[in-house]
């Protein structure tokens, strides 16, 4: 059988104020009326059925999980007690499928980007649960680039092996840290690469044994508690195991060691929505490059990014200006300044605003 | 008997979002926890008790005015059917306070000023009182300036006609509209010029003198009705002859004309606020120029003004903008654009956002 597994692990640091600690960016309606975490799985439900889909996210969301998701069986929203980055969360989820059905196939979906091109994007996941389920290879999505974005890692794609209907199926010969912009627009014109998008799909025994090969720590880790999971003991035994589980991500512990990767293009106008200011890319601009999700008059702007949803936002002479409005925090950034945001955050936190992240 | 006239018909356009046309900026608390015209009050109140201050407002304001000084008697809150600049609104004051007091000598201020070295200030009114009983002189308040400022007029000072306790009082050679920067400089240096406060002290029937001879049409307007005023009719006979007084400033109709026009320095931190950038020099500045009225955390920010008294406000890499916040509204604007907010207003009503200003 088919599942999806929706990782919902993010801390919500780079959408401040508008993500907490306790509300982050897959909770967040970031374009649209619905959570990031609701269309992702809305997105794939006419390939994947809910009593199919799996959450994984820590404990401190779990609630807010639940309910964006209640039609979820409770098994089916696993804790995890800290986050652990990705290659964690995706064992662990192999761990539990595979006890559940051994033949499980599972498509691994961030719960914090766009795709809006929604038919497009299920058939290619048709197509890729399809390859998976021999159980021979790890199959990831590219993403085909419209721009030289360098705030993206890249797939280098090596010749196509398989056509599945009619959609080419690539070896991957790599995967590229993001590039500086000349490498990006050399990347963008070879149309050898794709962005890294971060979904995965793949029979849950394949990842199992890459993980063995690849971080054997983790494999041994998740061996010893493999019995608890689907019982009484489960949450307990996650517990007790997670403290000395590495922080790693698929990608580096496993994606760019094991041999089995296989790619399939796509071009679903996806977004990983990483700051606000590629919001631009998302929300429909004026004619000057500004973009709003609330009501808001501009005079002399260019390049703004506005999300004040709750109030009338009038702006004079600014430019490449991020303003971030919430009940309780303003933010005012320059574009071109968005990093700081973390150092925000320590100083907040330094000055006994810890309630505000 | 002394006689304060508080000036309460400003429009509140200048200090939007926090003014609107419901709650202009005298009724902001802008610098400390009092309205401006609550402040302005209690600062004469060692010289002229609540009895015997009056305040002038426009009718949409008069319920929010009584609310702010609710010690005044109510036929001392006198009702303007519309706004008519100053001289109509000074000309009604002099004419009511002459029908109780034929000695009435009268205080002219605006409600919406600030003035820190509020002792100063009310010694400084005293000796004015003094001198403007004999009914001879107008008296103007002169501010010593501290800065070559280009946003006040001018007093241009002749020479020292009397000395009242031990300070100097100093005919007027004229009045100067707003000057250029090398105008106000030479202005500063030449210790003869004095801002212009938009304060002053008469003898109710001298200013009623001086109205008559220089803009005889107000007069023979405020004779009609002189009878009728502090009788159950002022209202009506008010209403009735506003729509033909023409509007213009007591500077203008009076001050600039009349002969018998004294000036008395005063050097008490005054400022009229009269913009959101005038606020650098009111509140608390931060080694980099900054000001706010409420939490905020600044990284790489200079020259702002922010006024976002009910929220965490943080703002990242940006330098000379205004930042007000409201529930409803917020704007951000480049301090050197703030005469663009009264375009922003006309596009505010074009697009039927008229209950926001």
């Amino acid at each position: 059988m088919v599942y999806a597994v929706i990782m919902a692990g993010g801390s919500g640091t780079r959408f401040w104020p508008a993500s907490r600690r306790r509300k982050p960016k897959q909770l967040l309606a970031v374009s649209g009326a619905r959570t990031m975490i609701r269309a992702t799985v809305e997105r794939i439900l006419p390939v994947i059925p809910f009593s199919r889909i799996m959450a994984v996210t820590a404990a401190a969301h779990a609630d807010k999980v639940r309910g964006q998701l209640p039609e979820l069986s409770p098994g089916m929203v696993l804790v995890e007690p800290q986050g652990r980055n990705t290659a964690p969360c995706v064992a662990l989820a192999a761990y539990k499928l595979v006890g559940k059905d051994p033949d499980a196939v599972m498509a691994v979906l961030p719960a914090d980007h766009l795709i809006k091109k929604e038919k497009e994007f299920y058939d290619a996941l048709e197509s890729a649960l399809e390859v998976a389920a021999t159980g021979e290879h790890l199959l990831t999505f590219g993403v085909v680039p419209n721009r030289p974005e360098t705030g993206y890692g890249y797939i280098a794609l090596g010749e196509q092996v398989l056509e599945i209907g009619s959609r080419p199926v690539y070896r991957v010969l790599g995967f590229r840290e993001k590039p500086d912009p000349a490498t990006a627009q050399r990347y963008v014109e070879s149309g050898q690469y794709l962005w890294n998008s971060g979904m995965f799909v793949w029979k849950a025994t394949a990842i199992i044994e890459a993980i063995r090969t690849c971080v054997p720590r983790l494999s041994d880790a998740m061996e010893r508690i493999a019995g608890a999971l689907n019982t009484p003991d489960e949450a307990e035994a996650i517990k007790a195991t997670y403290d000395e589980v590495d922080p790693i991500s698929i990608d580096y512990a496993v994606m760019e060691h094991a041999r089995n990767i296989l790619c399939i293009p796509i071009d679903v106008e996806w977004n990983d929505v990483g700051s606000w200011a590629s919001l631009v890319d998302v929300w429909e601009r004026d004619e000057c490059g500004n973009v709003a999700d609330g009501e808001a008059v501009l005079i002399d702007c260019s390049g703004c990014v506005i999300s004040t949803p709750q109030k009338m936002t009038a702006l004079i002479g600014v430019d490449d200006l991020i303003v971030v409005d919430t009940p309780d925090a303003l933010m005012i950034c320059r574009k071109d300044k968005a990093q700081e945001v973390r150092k925000l955050q320590e100083m907040l936190k330094t000055r006994g605003y810890d309630h505000l992240l």
